[in-house]
């Protein structure tokens, strides 16, 4: 790991100490000074992006739970959806809530820190603390915005595996992640093949679908359409494009649940009223609560970050890196999969997530795959689902016991 | 028909000629002054909202096509769709373009123009002549904006019933429409059964869902973020939401195809290029469809009517109008009915179109199903789709009969 001494705060390649988390940091604040470990890299050691040029200093904040063992062994790589972040199991330095995935790991959970060692970084073109668009751009010494290169699934896997390394791992026992995570996952298997043991990819598919890449281009429109995205320079006039922003929001956040799970939870039932307003208001509790998604959402993420984001899911498509097979993407491998889907997921359906089977099982490599029936849509693999629990538990232990893990 | 001398141009009641329909017409130059026939009502001939207050004077737009019969037995209201008008098989003034049902009402067309006699009326609360957001409010001699009360698809149905007296039927031989015009037919057979002998509800329900209600809202956040929408004021300043109106169609436009279409249609192919620009441009043909869609939308429609169009919609929900119980709204019915929907549309599902036919079952009524095989989603209604023009032009046909036409 090289030394650059030009390069901002601690030195590149050093590991920072992470300030206490305290809610209400924001999160351009934690952008350049992220409440976690930090590692930097420097001019010597860019990272290379699909898009052709280089990242000439890179920043990657993130958080690690229990211990890594003496044979280095036991070390799981989780891996975060599109609005997540590196607070997998610890309190939001942002939001003050718990981590997005505080039932799946911690101790004697599914992904038990009393047994594995789990990492997990905020991804580049993120805006936790690992660079993107927030960012200071440090040949400018101004925030990124849209002067970032577009950053890819593979470029943000990249960087990891250059944390990975940073850390003296060489195999990871697990990669695991859903959704945008779940693309990561597939892509460690196809990029570092040797250095993933057993990957578990949820909710997720070998490429983004028409449709769901036209649900981010709304949202990107949403965005770029509130005057106050200012071609995305709004830090430079102290604002930001707060409406935009939350309007992607919601229309993402209609395609994370079920028509049924709606039904279910909001039905037609009205707001704090009994009749309707024959008004704009938020008469139904579906608009209230989309509105409290949209509003929420924007206090906590970075819009600029959301556009690559999006962007970089649109471009994952696996096969087309392997001449349109996607098999031949996993040719060879010795990786473990488990694939899990959900019955109601309509972002990430079961066909696709059926479709990474096929080619696994096309390849020869060893794969078990569970649907789980819910009907809580695609954000089922956020949520307290037992039935995923016991599937990761027992995937993590009998890989365990094949890779010798006590 | 009463006569009111104070109401603007021709007298109320009286049925003005249409201006020749020209190219290039907007939007707002149709609220006032439609290139349509023109019937208008004054205030001793009010409508009567469900919200309570009254429309001292009312303007509806329409067009015919065909001859009435000597015995007025013939007559078919057509009912259009969220963001269609009365121009249903003639060009759009607005457009220039075909009508929106060409395939399906005309001479020689399921809904054969050489043997019935076809009415379309825009909608109150649309923007094609009948009175909407975007007319005079003949009380300020401004544009109404959100200063019309919000209208309801029973509004909607009223107002039409008055124009049916106008024209001198009794009884209207069917009642057609997809969507938006599905609901119409329903309330339509609800509030008028004796004046319905034939209904055909085409991929629409007895209500609208949560997640219809959600993606709504989501368009009307669009709207009303735009600065440029001023409260629903635009007219005043010489401008439109625009850009916020597009983000609306697009998203609204997902959810009329389904996700095989677009996958058929666009899959992940890029537009005019051979590899990703590794931008924000519209890199895939699925966004550069969408942001025309958006773009094309904004010059034929009015914001604030699709405010009022979206939420009629959502208020929508005919079991609430009769105890909780769908069946009780259809009891002692003696109309047919002809339900068809589409194995692809998941904005109005065959499970919603089947909750109709099981409603009408238990309320002991004539009704035939269909449910059609595509994968173009809600749309499907619009196209040329020959099942359901089998399917329609069968059921009139055997209608006709009964009701002894010819």
């Amino acid at each position: 790991m090289a030394a650059n001494d030009s390069f901002r705060p601690a030195s590149p390649g050093s590991t920072a100490k992470p300030r206490a988390a305290g809610r209400g940091r924001s999160a351009v604040s934690e952008a350049d000074d992220p409440s976690s470990l930090v590692v930097r890299f420097g001019p010597d050691k860019p990272l290379r992006l699909d898009s052709g040029v280089q990242l000439p200093e890179l920043q990657i904040a993130y958080q690690t739970y229990g211990e890594l063992n003496a044979d280095r062994s036991n070390a799981i790589l989780v891996c975060h959806a599109l609005t997540g972040d590196q607070h997998v199991a610890s309190l939001s330095p942002v939001t003050g809530k718990p981590g997005w995935w505080s039932d799946m790991v911690g101790s004697g959970k599914p992904i038990d820190t009393d047994r594995y060692f789990v990492i997990c970084s905020n991804v580049v073109g993120g805006c936790l603390g690992t660079t993107g668009p927030a960012s200071t751009n440090p040949t400018t010494d101004r925030v990124y915005g849209l002067d970032l290169p577009v950053i890819t699934v593979r470029d943000m896997v990249r960087a990891q595996a250059m944390l990975i390394d940073h850390l003296g791992i060489d195999q990871l026992f697990c990669v695991a992640g859903g959704s945008l995570g779940g693309m990561q996952v597939l892509q460690w298997a196809v990029s570092y093949p040797e250095r993933v043991f057993s990957a578990v990819p949820i909710a997720t598919g070998a490429r983004h679908s028409s449709q769901n890449i036209a649900f981010h281009e709304v949202g990107r429109q949403a965005i770029m359409a509130d005057p106050d995205w200012r071609g995305g320079r709004y830090f430079d006039y102290g604002v930001s494009p707060r409406k935009g922003l939350a309007v992607a929001r919601m229309a993402a956040h209609i395609t994370y649940l079920s028509d049924e799970a709606l039904h279910r939870k909001f039905g037609r039932n009205l707001q704090d009223r009994d009749t309707p307003t024959f008004g704009f208001d938020a008469d139904f509790q579906i608009e209230s609560y989309l509105r409290h998604q949209g509003v929420a959402f924007v206090e906590r993420f970075d819009a600029n970050s959301y556009l690559y984001m999006t962007r970089a899911m649109d471009y994952f498509d696996v096969a087309a890196q392997h001449g349109g097979r996607l098999a031949n993407a996993f040719l060879g491998t010795k990786t473990r999969f488990c694939v899990v889907s959900f019955t109601s997921d309509w972002l990430f359906p079961t066909s696709e997530n059926k479709a990474v089977v096929r080619a696994l099982n096309a390849a020869g490599a060893s794969v078990s795959f569970v649907e789980i029936e819910t009907d809580r849509g695609h954000d089922a693999f956020l949520l307290d689902e037992p039935e995923m629990f016991a599937t990761i538990r027992g995937f993590l232990s009998s890989a365990g016991e094949a890779r010798g893990l006590r």
